[in-house]
């Protein structure tokens, strides 16, 4: 934290920024191997929060946790004719073990469908024993040319879930289901608005039948695609055997999902809320919420500044408000040898959602100094009755967060384009999201990538479509056979 | 499931039955790739409790996750002289990534000083930066030729803490804080009694200074070491140049500590409890605590009893006695098709701590029958009440198991042994932890270890030492220098 040289602000260089920020708020380092990356404590301590909320969701929803091996043989990733043609470029392969060459290489995996329906097809015999319903969280390789720290490593951390159904049907809805689960973690956890919607055929999973995302909207006006959900039909099925008897007694192969999100929602967060002071967590997924940084001119006052910062952070943590297992999470910052400027630039920089100040003054007057991270408001709260002025305030940034970072979302959002050259500025300029018609050519979708890097991020669900749905392809001019939305994307 | 088929008995043959319990209780199974093994949602559910007690004890004590990368460059591996001398031979090695081989190999990790300290090296500058108190919890990699189900695995789930502190004494104190937080999840948790003490210098980590365990015995009277805890001093300072300023403004390097447990501890819980009719399971590590078996004799009788269950469940979930995080963990059985019988040795085979059955007749008495797993006995409870009477019963049985477990430990333990021909009587036959003297000559190690398979486990701890401490070395009559433990060992 000794380096107090300015962040370069988003407008000079948005990239550059995102890097400096990551590293100076020490969410995470880059690692001696290229590509690879260290989760410090301060990303990790969000990741964990992260993963706690959705491993709740998953287990509230008939979900359970398992762990399959890390090393997938060479001939599985291959059964799957479109899984080996979008994985083969980027595998790292194990091909010496125990000091001994291996009769076959083994793949570390890039994701793992093979393996477990490899191993759903030891323990499905009957109707009897469907659905499964299993999620793991785990570790993923894919050899990534050019990485991102956060965004795309050659490492990451990520959970994916993978059931198997008796009918397509069931597999469709646990689909579904799961996108409503990433939906809602992002924009009630998160603060991250999303849009939900089925990927074009060019953006499908390898493998899948349909693959459904969540995209997000980051402050440079590109896109983040922060989860996927696909309904993989019965393609695994048939190429790992694994079949079940119906409860009429005959043979089919069963349907399944697979579904996932990543340490890239880390990055996601840092890009929809951060600003030029640094990070800004939203309270739900702060490891610390609230900082209380106690005030002193003369050492003689230290003692008493930080026993009312300690006495304060314990009436914090005991109260019981958010219940037993959602305490407020408090830091007290006393050291010595620190301007409290000093302080505050690093809390900030780290993005803890509330600071507390507590001087002399404030003692006197019987309050505390409020400084919110997001929109940097200050204001005195009194000090009795702190836990409840705290919690109320921490929801209100939360919910603040959320809606501003809509607001953001909808002035980067295009509708009514009337024309492919309006669109080709659009994407030369200031980008964002663009809702057009489209024919539903795979051509179109390749020519408009070549041309301008955008791609159709999804075919947006009900919900997020246009009140006018365009009738014409905005390219060729043809029926349009989707309303879609276009974004250059990470 | 569907297997009726009696297991192996203990008493018939140990191994066998471990094997066969560990999958038919569906805790595992054996994977495609040979070593490596899927844990399967019943095996992971034990876990994720495990991980979960832990880690509230480390964060408890001051300590913070982060998460560094799988591939460690083979050249860090080798600069610390003993550490490559212990882990080269079991090195798995990445030649290829991204269609192209690599110009180094990358190793995957077996465990993670190497790259940790290297990182630490770059963080680290002034005495204000340390200690440090990190934990990851990860998958590594050993290549194992003979492997067995959590004991001994090619890929295994574990925690790694690496810590750096100032000064030797702080580091000690940290490795023995560690091993006392080990001790009492082995202790409370799993109620799994452990020896605590040192390790000889021959059965020390590669690279530390000094080794702590917990030991433990299982039903076989072979030992098992469930955790270990590294005093490292400075060779991994030394070897990856993580030096600090120190108050005075000189340069030293850092102390470290290392300690980790793994899924071996699902095997160590296996092996402790486990009885010729499946696992048992302590209720604190127990996914499912309670199962309720509602009886019917008629199809008219069914929906009143499967209704008197869930009603039952109801009431145990909401019960709030333990805490709001810690709700009574319930599930009724109420499926059709299957008799009472199947269902009561299904639920034994899985270990779940109690059952409760309820039928016509405990309904008119209003009164539930209980059946604990640990003891089988076998008790009606008023119906009345039940939340606070199936709580106790629970904290009951973690208690009885504990005593149990210690019980059978105190019978496999010989002291006071007179002759290095006893003791070899004893390892040929019974086993079991075997307290005597010895001259602290790795010869006399080793030679035992040849003649007999036993290992020196450890040097106890003062808590564990024989009232009157053996003068003699046992195997040459030598003044012994400490009591050690003797173990065939896991």
């Amino acid at each position: 934290m000794a380096d107090d040289k300015k962040l370069t602000t988003r407008a000079e260089d948005f990239s550059a920024w995102y890097n400096e920020v990551v590293l100076r708020s020490e969410l995470a380092d880059y690692s001696p191997v290229k590509g690879s990356m260290v989760i410090r404590p301060n990303g990790y301590g969000i990741w964990e929060r992260m993963q706690r909320a959705l491993d709740d969701m998953f287990k509230a929803s008939g979900h359970v946790n398992a762990y399959f091996p890390l090393f997938i043989p060479q001939s599985f990733i291959a059964k799957e004719a479109k899984h080996i043609e979008g994985f083969a470029p980027e595998l790292a392969i194990v091909t010496h073990g125990g000091g001994k060459e291996l009769e076959e290489p083994l793949v570390v995996r890039p994701t793992s469908e093979t393996i477990i329906y490899h191993m759903y097809a030891k323990w499905v015999q009957s109707y009897r024993d469907l659905p499964i319903l299993i999620n793991q969280w785990a570790n993923v390789v894919r050899w990534e040319m050019r990485t991102r720290l956060f965004l795309r490593t050659l490492e990451f951390l990520w959970q994916e879930g993978h059931t198997a159904h008796a009918t397509h049907d069931e597999a469709e809805a646990e689909a579904l289901t799961i996108l409503g689960i990433y939906r809602k973690f992002a924009e009630e956890w998160m603060a991250m608005p999303v849009l939900t919607g089925l990927k074009s055929d060019s953006e499908r999973f390898a493998g899948a039948l349909r693959t459904y995302s969540i995209e997000a909207m980051m402050q440079d006006h590109k896109a983040l695609q922060a989860g996927t959900s696909h309904n993989l039909g019965q393609n695994f099925a048939k190429a790992f055997d694994l079949k079940f008897q119906t409860e009429k007694g005959e043979e089919a192969f069963a349907w399944n999902t697979s579904w996932g999100v990543s340490t890239r929602m880390v990055g996601g967060l840092v890009m929809t809320h951060g600003d030029d002071n640094g990070i800004v967590t939203p309270p739900r997924l702060a490891p610390i919420e609230v900082v209380i940084v106690p005030i002193w001119k003369t050492n003689d006052e230290r003692p008493a500044m930080v026993e009312a910062a300690m006495q304060l952070k314990a009436e914090l943590t005991d109260w019981n408000g958010r219940g037993a297992s959602d305490k407020l999470r408090v830091h007290v910052d006393a050291r010595e040898g620190i301007r409290s400027g000093a302080k505050y630039y690093e809390w900030e920089l780290r993005g803890v959602p509330l600071r507390l100040e507590l001087g002399p003054k404030d003692l006197e007057k019987q309050s505390v100094f409020s400084a919110r991270r997001d929109t940097r408001a200050k204001a005195a709260i009194p000090r009795a009755g702190a836990p409840v002025a705290v919690a109320a305030l921490l929801e209100t940034i939360q919910h603040d967060m959320l809606a501003a970072a809509k607001a953001r979302r909808e002035a980067a959002t295009v509708r009514g384009v009337q024309s492919y050259d309006e669109f080709k500025e659009i994407m030369a300029g200031s980008g964002g999201f663009v809702y057009a018609g489209w024919n539903g050519d795979p051509a179109v979708e390749a020519r408009v990538k070549a041309e301008t890097k955008a791609t159709i991020r999804l075919i947006p669900d009900a919900e997020f479509r246009s009140a006018t749905a365009p009738t014409r392809c905005l390219v060729t001019g043809e029926p349009a056979k989707h309303e879609v939305v276009w974004a250059k994307a990470y």
